[in-house]
């Protein structure tokens, strides 16, 4: 059980909200997120969001030669290709908002040698298709969430106030949307969602994949590390491992889409607590992050109709997170304006 | 008629936003947002936001003296003085964003001669109550609609790429409400809300002080400039006056709560043609504003349960409405990346 963000500093941070010149509440949920980053900094005022940083874990899978995305497989590693050249949206939107953001091949079926080493520093290889057999090894998935843990200290060791964090990889909503099933019980038809913009034969299809992937898995998706080795994917596995850290370490973490929220669903079977440290930065379009943001209790920030991935979502978000920080630390308090306006309102009259 | 954004440039935005490396619309409002400020700027890619420019309208209002507010009339020139001071929250957002704010007291019901001089320059007193009277004489409200068309033409000379409009004014969602009620032909009960958080016996109250003042105006109210006069208030008729003239001169503006978007109503009947170019900032928790947005055709970019006014609910927005046109200024078209990512995705195999 890791341990949850200070109800003591929350509640204090909410005394301190509705002390400021403003009615109690008056606004709405950058009250609530202010209080959430000062109960996870254990300090009220909040420190502000200067230093956030955004990784993206990026890799193929096994359904994407079969006919479940819009695009082709070699898209992931181009979008990889283009994170490094900086030409990206999550690029942009990092740029924008002052966000250090990191790529990070996990699974890409594609050398990439052009590319810094660094990239594929913890490259483990695409995922298994999900309806035919595991994703990956046990062992490979344990590797694979090592990865991401030591991933969330390295950004943590280099001073991150809040951590982001993306996606990228044809076809990686259905493994998502597999998790996302298997955690709650749902059937595929509930969770399968249009990803990059499938149409109705590729839609069915990929239901099917997803209903042939539980079916395959059977009582195994019970065990959170089983659910994962068999449903997701290198960098999916990664994306469990960081959030766990980063919970573990007391860093916040905003998520973005269906693969990171499909990522904490399965991190909080892992290690109840982690989800406590998450805020979600946005209501995608996939039926499976919707869901899911309902069964974890997570009230996304933005609802934008987004379903880009790479994080675009958390980035977009970050802004309105950082207003409510920055309120909590800057509005005045009552007690400094005139004393006319703590008086009480006239009666009302007939 | 005023003429509209751009459909050219609209069109040219959409173009280039389905060339970019992304799913086509995958960056949902985002997309619509950017090719909004593009066809206003008639630039594609649009210039960025950086030159942003808000002004508060404050006034005093009749109906504070009758118990339809949960503060004391008292808390209008106090907060005049805490913007002026710098320390409320539309000026820690402000800052935070960049933006230039200005506060301006139309009618506030005090002298406020400890201010510098241009806070008043455009001073024309509280208005009356209009559950008894009209608020203002036709004179004064043509001089306040003025004011703001000064005002507007001032912040566009000053350079401004969007405007946002904001308001202070213990009373003045009753003026509000009314508004949107008697510009949509709705009734009291529908578009009452409790403000900064009246009980619910302010709230029939303020109900009754509605339905009174919409019974009083009876026909009067079809004129758009009548409905100004009697059911307004100098704040108010300045912020149409402001959206008038920003339109005419093809400046987008952001809009705020309840107050901006009764000041839209009000624009858009005298002056065809004003909504569409403004955009909304959020939704607010006022019945009045989510009723008036619908009825605009608005879809507000945030929807945080904000209730403040003061501009905040637009000026969090901001940022989100920046990485829109940033994202169509700067996200790589897909031409630019490997040839490979071009390609068709496999077929489905079964």
């Amino acid at each position: 059980m890791i341990s949850p963000p200070s109800s003591g500093v929350y509640a204090e941070a909410r005394r301190r909200l509705d002390a400021q010149a403003k009615p109690n509440g008056a606004l709405g949920r950058l009250e609530d997120l202010a209080a959430w980053v000062a109960a996870c900094q254990t300090t009220c005022p909040p420190r502000p969001l200067d230093r956030v940083r955004a990784v993206i874990f990026a890799g193929d899978h096994g359904v994407s030669h079969d006919g479940v995305s819009a695009y082709p497989r070699e898209v992931t590693p181009a979008m990889v290709r283009a994170f490094v050249a900086g030409i990206a949206g999550a690029n942009c939107l990092a740029r924008q908002h002052d966000v250090a953001l990191r790529i990070l091949d996990l699974g890409v079926d594609d050398d990439l040698e052009d590319l810094p080493a660094e990239v594929s520093a913890y490259h483990l290889g695409p995922s298994e298709p999900i309806d035919k057999a595991d994703a990956l090894t046990a062992a490979d998935c344990r590797q694979a969430f090592r990865a991401g843990a030591v991933i969330a200290e390295d950004e943590i060791a280099a001073g991150a106030d809040l951590l982001i964090i993306g996606d990228m990889g044809i076809g990686n909503t259905t493994p998502a949307a597999a998790l996302v099933a298997a955690t709650f019980g749902l059937r595929a038809e509930e969770v399968v969602g249009r990803g990059t913009g499938v149409d109705d034969d590729r839609l069915r299809h990929k239901s099917e994949v997803i209903a042939t992937a539980l079916d395959r898995m059977g009582e195994r998706t019970a065990d959170p590390f089983q659910r994962l080795a068999g449903l997701g994917s290198a960098d999916i596995a990664a994306g469990v491992g960081f959030l766990c850290t980063a919970a573990r370490r007391r860093v916040p973490v905003l998520l973005d889409g269906v693969v990171s929220i499909a990522e904490a669903c399965v991190a909080e079977d892992l290690e109840p607590g982690v989800v406590a440290w998450c805020a979600a930065g946005h209501r995608s379009t996939e039926p499976a992050q919707q869901l899911a943001l309902e069964k974890l209790g997570l009230t996304p920030i933005l609802d934008l109709g987004l379903r880009l991935g790479e994080g675009t979502g958390a980035l977009t978000a970050l802004p309105v997170l950082r207003s409510g920080v920055l309120v909590l630390r800057e509005l005045a308090l009552l007690a400094d304006l005139s004393p006319a306006a703590g008086a009480a309102p006239p009666p009302i009259r007939s």
